[in-house]
């Protein structure tokens, strides 16, 4: 029984914006909140993951402003989405919570760490990178077509986004397609081309070089788990091996003949992994 | 109750040389065979290590050739230690083993790989590199006279080399100390001088670059877990994320704040990686 695909969505007002969230799982220990990658949805969280993760604590996903069911203006800076997914997570009471942040969730995840220390207990960074990271001002001229590509059904997009080339990794592939559209009922809202416009323009930002512009992850503090696949696409793979060397108490995890969404691949090996971390 | 520290040294032949070995273990699966760093000897393997290791599998402790109470002498080149551990291999008559080189021990095991790829299932890299790696054709100026130095006693050398600054860190080195000296009866032969400069022509050798020298990793088909700590002052850390962007088929995993000897650190951590390695 997924709760991750029975739980319904929630709604909190902030300001006079209304968040859309799930909200499901043990009410024990440190709650985990995960956000979202560019162009997904509440729909878009993987439920291999979040029902394994559910068993130990509380699962929080959630749409960012302007996405999905969340109302207001999308930000153009990671900044804006840091402070706007902050203020969701006081608006649900949290004290203090675990944060997972895949993609451009990772680059909210880790500006939320430095805006609110107090906030987070651990971060999880998933196929993503530090600010200025090695190719992030602009994807990849091979890649960036993928993104604005009709497919029929539109979600096969995924499938060389996350995805190695390979027979396995496209069967994986075809696999997690089935997970994340099991939800039959109460499904989100598919994010808006005002918002895709405006993270695309967070993510240019976030993405553009700058000296010094790794300075800021020696100030995170709190153990940190990074992941990602052996050939990115998307945020290049080097990335998450700058973020491991220059955060202080960071382990990397690489898996092998994968892409931006390995942990969807390896998915019971990233969930025992992911368990072990948070509970050591 | 530890095998490691009980169980005998053990001798077998081969065109007249003898190698020095302990075998141990729960006879069940495939064997793993372990092979040794610079200077270290059947006393340097980590029972902490072996013993979680012995409880599904049997464990190969090896000397290679020259070392501690192997006799011959020592090659000066990689291709010959991988040539003679291989013969010792056989002579114990395994005819496939999982493979664990930490170091020096790790460019053996890469050879064996190429050069027996049949003998090998599965292929485990700690704090090592490929041939022509970042930094390997000679040691840091600083790094080389910590090999040099005269200590009391003398294994305190494994304290700068193989762990962080951090007191953390030089905690868990002083822990794994009194691991490898626990071993009261029955130890292991000082490496000698003549071994020591073999395997530091051999070390060079490997280590000195040339144009597609990480070529050959490409047919390397084995699973291969590739381990090392955050800053390995020894084998440079990046060299660990060179073997998984080349290897077809390797996890890297890269634990915080540690130096060459992350698996003496984060030892349980480990030993639980390896495992679900090995058995999955």
């Amino acid at each position: 029984m997924s709760m991750h695909n029975s739980e319904p969505t929630r709604f909190v007002n902030v300001d006079g914006a209304r968040f859309a969230y799930r909200r499901f799982g043990n009410p024990i220990g440190t709650p985990i909140v995960l956000l979202q990658h560019f162009m997904g949805n509440l729909d878009n969280y993987d439920p291999a993951i979040t029902d394994a993760l559910a068993r130990g604590r509380e699962v929080i996903l959630t749409d960012n402003t302007g996405v999905g069911a969340s109302t207001g203006t999308a930000p153009e800076t990671v900044a804006g989405m840091a402070r706007d997914a902050a203020s969701l997570i006081d608006a649900l009471g949290l004290e203090q919570v675990d944060l997972f942040g895949f993609s451009m969730g990772g680059y909210v995840a880790q500006q939320i760490a430095v805006d609110r220390p107090d906030l987070l207990r651990r971060l999880i960074l998933v196929g993503t990178g530090p600010r200025g990271g090695e190719g992030m001002a602009q994807l990849d001229p091979e890649v960036a077509p993928l993104f604005g590509k009709v497919y029929d059904p539109q979600d096969l997009m995924w499938l060389p986004i996350f995805f190695s080339p390979s027979d396995t990794s496209q069967a994986a592939g075809r696999v997690f397609l089935e997970r994340i559209r099991a939800r039959s009922e109460d499904r989100d809202v598919p994010v808006s081309e005002a918002t895709v416009a405006a993270h695309s323009a967070a993510a240019r930002d976030w993405g553009a070089a700058a000296p010094g512009s790794f300075d800021y992850l020696n100030g995170i503090r709190q153990p940190t788990l990074v992941v990602n696949g052996s050939n990115d696409i998307v945020v290049a793979t080097l990335n998450s091996y700058i973020l491991q060397q220059n955060l202080p108490n960071a382990e990397l995890i690489l898996f092998p003949d994968s892409n931006h969404g390995s942990h969807f691949q390896f998915t019971e090996q990233f969930n025992r992994y992911l368990t072990d971390f948070l509970e050591r």
